[in-house]
């Protein structure tokens, strides 16, 4: 494989707030923009406790541009009574994004154990659907994420980037796109031609990056940093550029591994890996 | 969902030696006959220090078809000498298959970390065609089993129902088909497709099933019983049916939890299970 070129600087690089998940956002906010990182995507977790809009003030007065809020999605659900509390969910999610100054709001779409992959993918789309009102007065955007395919049992039932497309397609609203995560997709044959299919549809609306260990040894928390494993980074973005893409590439590492280091080093380290294999 | 018939009887029920690996091949054979089970699949670590001849009469003298031998494959390697000792180690199980009287062998394909996926999945086709002869002169056929995209890393490159069918159909051999198991595929959105296509070349040799917990705790062995997961088992093996196969259900459970149990307990849960959900 041709090695694509590596960024050449920080211009573009966002980091997750899971990402150093020890940090309070206000100290990820400081830390990241010291570091020279330019975007942040925030977690929902973060803004428990917090003024929304002045959250958002202090990540701009820190010259972060706030890339996505993490996250929406969940939709599928036994009952109409339970999917109803999810769409409010997502309601929240959409005006806490539009509160903090964050353009999208990232989707895990959802999946219940025991219900077929068709019905969760349905209940999926026609919540999306009923979320569009909110997107048109709030001018935020939904960013499917398609899931890996060892988190379909109950995360997500979308599991290909082909599945996001065809989803994103049939809502066809510019207020619905895709989220492209190295994670999730970086086995599939498919991949090359969907991401450009994606860039055609106008739909690819995030990237994200991290990276696969050999062993992974934890189905949720021991993604590796960039180059720690063997997902071939710099090829997948060059693809999501060729595709169109010009917005942040996004770091998004979830590790017990390296949630247990001291994350001064740990933000240094993510720089200097983004740089040599981002 | 419909739910499928379930199987009528025990008269295609396959168990795997390692489904109960605590027992010899010996204690197998025969607490597998004693329980109604008609089919057994061999993995090659139970042959060792055995007459693998006489081990294929005593499994016979018990009633047992032999449906394969798990397993070969594990082409992709660094070096061209690598690749020269797996394509050896393959003849030497498509050689126990023979002695054993047992008509194909299960390819579990391979992947080398950080080496790319298009590069694995050419050495995996060309250690393929390189076996066709011994194919050939003993009547041995090679079963490429498409394994989860969780196993990409170190594996199988080869990781959906229809790349393994186009790698079947490029090389175009009477001796090479597909193994489908449900544990690895359930998830594909374009599994039923791809299962007629598999029937429609010829190529479905085998069909594996087990459960998909949740969670599952372990990359390797935390496998359920069918039933104890969320994978549409008997839609699946409908799917199969309609495709043409008229061949053994074969039970394949790696686990650990299952494994501590009495075996004697869990291959009467097998039966059970296997009569409600297989």
């Amino acid at each position: 494989m041709t090695a694509p070129t590596a960024p050449a600087d920080l211009s573009r690089l966002c980091l997750h707030t899971i990402t150093t998940k020890p940090w309070a956002i206000e100290t990820a906010a400081a830390k990241f923009a010291s570091a020279g990182v330019k975007g942040i995507t925030v977690w929902r977790d973060t803004l428990v406790g917090r003024d929304i809009p002045a959250t958002g003030r202090m990540l701009r007065d820190h010259g972060l541009s706030v890339v996505s809020l993490c996250r929406g999605g969940f939709f599928p659900a036994a009952t109409p009574r339970d999917r109803a509390q999810a769409l409010d969910d997502n309601r929240r999610a959409i005006a806490e994004a539009h509160a903090l100054g964050a353009p999208q709001v990232v989707l895990v779409c959802g999946a219940l154990p025991g219900q077929s992959l068709p019905e969760s993918r349905k209940q999926i789309a026609e919540g999306i659907a009923a979320l569009l009102p909110e997107c048109q007065s709030s001018g935020v955007r939904l960013a499917i994420e398609p899931l890996h395919p060892m988190y379909a049992d109950s995360r997500s039932a979308v599991n290909t980037l082909g599945q996001a497309n065809d989803m994103a397609e049939s809502l066809n609203s510019p207020h619905v796109g895709v989220a492209v995560d190295v994670y999730h997709l970086w086995w599939d044959p498919t991949l090359e031609r969907e991401i450009a299919r994606c860039g055609r549809l106008g739909a690819l609306f995030a990237f994200h990056m991290s990276d696969w260990r050999t062993p992974t040894v934890d189905f949720l928390n021991d993604r590796g940093l960039m180059g720690e494993g063997c997902i071939p980074i710099g090829q997948i973005r060059s693809w999501v550029e060729s595709a169109g893409f010009t917005g942040f590439h996004e770091v998004e590492i979830f590790s017990n591994r390296l949630w247990a280091t001291d994350q001064d080093v740990f933000l240094g380290n993510i720089v200097q890996a983004y740089l040599a294999h981002g």
